[in-house]
C-alpha cells in the first residue's frame, strides 16, 4: 500500500487521526501527532486579544513559548474560543486524556482546535476520539491526521525539507489548515511541524519565530486575525545529529529548512484560500524601510478592490497606486513604479503605454506578480494573497454559527 | 413643473448638470455649483497619499483649506489621478474655463474629479461641457447635477436641514457620491454642501471639520481610501443673519446643521455602498477612550467575515468578538458584552441562550445595528458600514481600467 507520509517522515514521530463527530460532514476531525518520547517544542501563538481556550492552555503550560512536549491534539469542527471555564476545563481535559493515553503527563501535550466558535466541545466524543487516535498512531495515518484538522480547506497541505547538519540528515516536515479568516499576525490557521534534528527548545523557539515572519505572517487572505491560530514544531532529536543550540553552526541551516517548509505551507494557505482563483505576490521595495515595506504590501494585499480587480483580470494599478498611498508607509507618486508580472504599468507618475493584451495573459494565469518599487529607500517586503471572489462571499455568508 | 431642489434651495447658489461625454453611458457627467457672489469655503480632502490633480489644485488655491471661492466645477468618468504634468495642467484649465465663463477668477473655482484614474481628461469634451453649464446654471437643475457627478451609485444622495440663526432663517444643503472605494478618512466620495448662512472661512472651516468626523470619516464600505475625496462647503451669506465667527453664539448651531447634513448624506453613502443589502450600524462603548472605541468598531466595520456572515442573516458574533480582538483597541473577553438588535447574544465570556429566531428577524431586515460593550470606560464611537455581497464583487472585478 503506498502511504503518502510527512509528518511522521522525521523519526520519532507517529500520528493518527479519527471521526468523532464534529464535523457535520462525519469525517475526521481528530489527529494527534506525538513524539515517541519527550521532544524539544516551540510554539507561535495567535495575536488577537480574544483567544481560544486552547490557546491558553498552551500559553500556560509553556510561558516562554518553548520546553519539552510530547505531543499535540488538534481537533476541528469546534474552535473551543469564548467558552469560559467550561471550555478551559475542556481543553485541559483533552490534554489529560492524551496523556494518559501516551503515558505521558498534560503538561507535556499541546491542544489546538479550529472551528466553530462559541460552543462547548462535545467532550464524551472527544475523548472517545483521543483514545481511538492514541491507539492507532502510527507512520501511516498522517494523510488522515491532516485531513482531520481540515475546515473550508479543499487541499490537503504538507511540505517537507531535508537537509543536513554535520553529518546526519535531518527531516523537516509539517502540515496546516487554514482557508480563511488568515491575516498578517498568523490566521486560523493551524500549522504542526516536526523534525527529527536534535535541538535545544530555545535554538527551537528562536529558528520558528524567524521562519514566521516572512512567511505565515507575510500571508493575507481576508486581514481578519483568528483567535486559534498555533503553529507547533516538535523535534525529536532521533536524527542523533550533535544538539544546535542558538549561534552553533547547524543552528542557520536547520532556520533556514524551517522556513522553507513554512514558506511552502503559507504559500499553500494563500492558494487554497477561501474562494481563492489566483494567488498574489505583492512585493514591496525602495521603501524607507523593511516595515514601511511590509506595510505598503499588506495595504494592497488587505484591498478588496485589489483583489477584485485581480479576480477579473483588470490591470488597475489605479487600485494598487491608492492602497499603497492610503498605507502609513510613505509613497511618493513621482517616485513610484509599478510591475504587473514583467511589465511596467507605471512610472514618473503617470501609466506607461503598456500592452493590455500582454498584461491581461498575466492575469489570467493563476499566479499574479505585482511589483511595487517605492523608489525611497532599500526596505522591502513581499506578502502573499489571493483574489477575492463570489465562492468567498457564499463560503462566508453560510458557514453558519 | 415639480423640480426637485436641495443644493440651490440656500439662497445665492444656482446649479447646472450636462453630458459632455465622459461616461461611457452617455449620461451627465459635468456639474457646476455657483454661487452669485464669492462665497465663504472650506475643504476637507483625502488622507490618501496619492491624490487626484484637482485635489492638488484645492490645496494649492486653499492651503489653509478655506478662503473665499465662486464655484465648484465636478466632472465624473475621469478622476484626473496620475496623471502627471498634463492633469495638473488640465485641473487648472477646468478651474480658468469656468471662471472664465462666471465672471471669476481661476482660484476661486474648485475643482473635482471622480471616475478611472490614469487617463488624461477629454479636454475638448470638458470645455464644451463647462462652457454648456456654465450657460445653463440655474436653481432648476439640482437632481441632473447631482446625477453628474454620480458613477456606481446607484441612488441620488441629498439633504437639507433648516436653522436659524438669530432671527434669520437658515438652509444647510448637500449632495455626494460615492458607493466604492469608501473608507474611514474619506471615500471617493464628493460631497458639496451650499448654505446661506453668513459665517468667516475659518469658522465655516471648523464646523465642517467637526461635522466630517463623526459623518464622512466614520464610514467605511471597503477600508479603500480613494485618490480624489473631497467635501466642499459654500457660505453665500445670503441669509443676511449676522456672520457667523468662531466662538459666536451661532456657530455651534450651524455646525450641529453642517452635522446633520453630513451624518444624512454619510448614511445614504453607505446605503448606497456598492453591492449593499443592509445598512450595518456597529456602535462601540465602553472603550478606554473615544479613539480606542473608533479603532474598534471599524475593524469590526472593515471585517470581510463580519460583513459576509450579516449579509447571510448569521448571528455570528464570533466573528465580532475576533474583530474586536485583532484591533488595536484594548479588549478583554470576560467584560465584553455583544447586543446585534436588541438582543445579548454574548456576555460574561460565553454565548447566551438567545434566540437564533429573534436574531435572525432582526438580522433580515435591511438595518442591523451591533452593540459591542467592551465595558472597560467611556470611550464610544459609532461606525456605519454595509453588508459584503457578491454583487460587490462583480461590479469591482468588472470596473475596468
Amino acid at each position: 500500500m503506498n502511504v503518502t507520509r510527512h509528518i511522521t517522515l522525521p523519526k520519532g514521530f507517529r500520528s493518527a487521526g479519527v471521526a468523532c463527530g464534529m464535523k457535520p460532514s462525519g469525517s475526521e476531525d481528530l489527529a494527534i501527532v506525538a513524539a515517541d518520547r519527550d521532544a524539544s517544542v516551540a510554539i507561535v501563538t495567535t495575536q488577537n486579544q480574544i483567544v481560544g481556550a486552547p490557546i491558553l492552555w498552551c500559553r500556560q503550560m509553556f510561558p516562554r513559548r518553548y520546553g519539552k512536549a510530547r505531543a499535540i491534539v488538534i481537533n476541528a469542527g469546534n474552535a473551543n474560543v469564548c467558552t469560559g471555564k467550561v471550555g478551559l476545563h475542556d481543553a485541559q481535559t483533552m490534554a489529560t486524556e492524551t496523556a494518559k493515553c501516551l503515558g505521558s503527563r498534560p503538561d507535556k501535550i499541546l491542544v489546538a482546535s479550529t472551528g466553530i466558535i462559541g460552543r462547548p466541545l462535545p467532550m464524551t466524543r472527544v475523548r472517545r476520539g483521543i483514545a481511538a487516535a492514541a491507539e492507532s498512531l502510527s507512520t501511516r495515518n498522517d494523510q488522515v491526521a491532516l485531513r482531520a484538522i481540515m475546515t473550508t480547506d479543499t487541499r490537503a497541505k504538507s511540505a517537507i525539507v531535508k537537509t543536513q547538519i554535520g553529518r546526519k540528515k535531518v527531516t523537516i516536515a509539517g502540515i496546516v489548515k487554514g482557508a480563511g479568516m488568515v491575516a498578517p499576525s498568523l490566521a486560523t490557521m493551524i500549522g504542526v511541524l516536526t523534525t527529527d534534528a536534535a535541538i535545544s527548545p530555545p535554538a527551537l523557539k528562536k529558528a520558528l519565530f524567524t521562519a514566521v515572519g516572512p512567511t505565515f505572517n507575510a500571508i493575507t487572505i481576508d486581514s481578519d486575525t483568528s483567535t486559534s491560530d498555533m503553529v507547533a514544531i516538535l523535534a525529536s532529536g532521533a536524527a542523533a545529529n550533535k544538539v544546535i543550540f542558538t549561534g552553533s553552526p547547524g543552528h542557520r541551516k536547520l532556520t533556514s529548512a524551517v522556513t522553507e517548509v513554512c514558506a511552502k505551507l503559507a504559500r499553500a494557505v494563500v492558494a487554497d484560500g477561501e474562494g481563492a482563483t489566483k494567488l498574489i505576490e505583492v512585493i514591496v521595495r525602495g521603501a524607507r524601510s523593511n516595515r514601511e515595506a511590509e506595510i505598503a504590501a499588506k495595504s494592497v494585499a488587505n484591498s478588496p478592490l485589489f483583489k477584485c480587480a485581480i479576480h477579473g483580470h483588470d490591470p488597475n494599478w489605479g487600485r494598487i497606486a491608492a492602497a499603497l498611498g492610503k498605507s502609513a508607509a510613505k509613497v511618493v507618486v513621482e517616485k513610484l513604479a509599478i510591475r504587473i508580472g514583467s511589465i511596467v504599468v507605471f512610472k514618473c507618475g503617470g501609466a506607461t503605454k503598456f500592452s493590455t493584451a500582454a498584461v491581461g495573459r498575466h492575469l489570467s494565469g493563476t499566479m499574479v506578480k505585482i511589483l511595487c518599487n517605492l523608489g525611497l529607500g532599500s526596505g522591502r517586503f513581499t506578502a502573499l494573497t489571493c483574489d477575492l471572489s463570489k465562492e468567498y462571499i457564499e463560503i462566508n455568508a453560510h458557514y453558519h454559527t
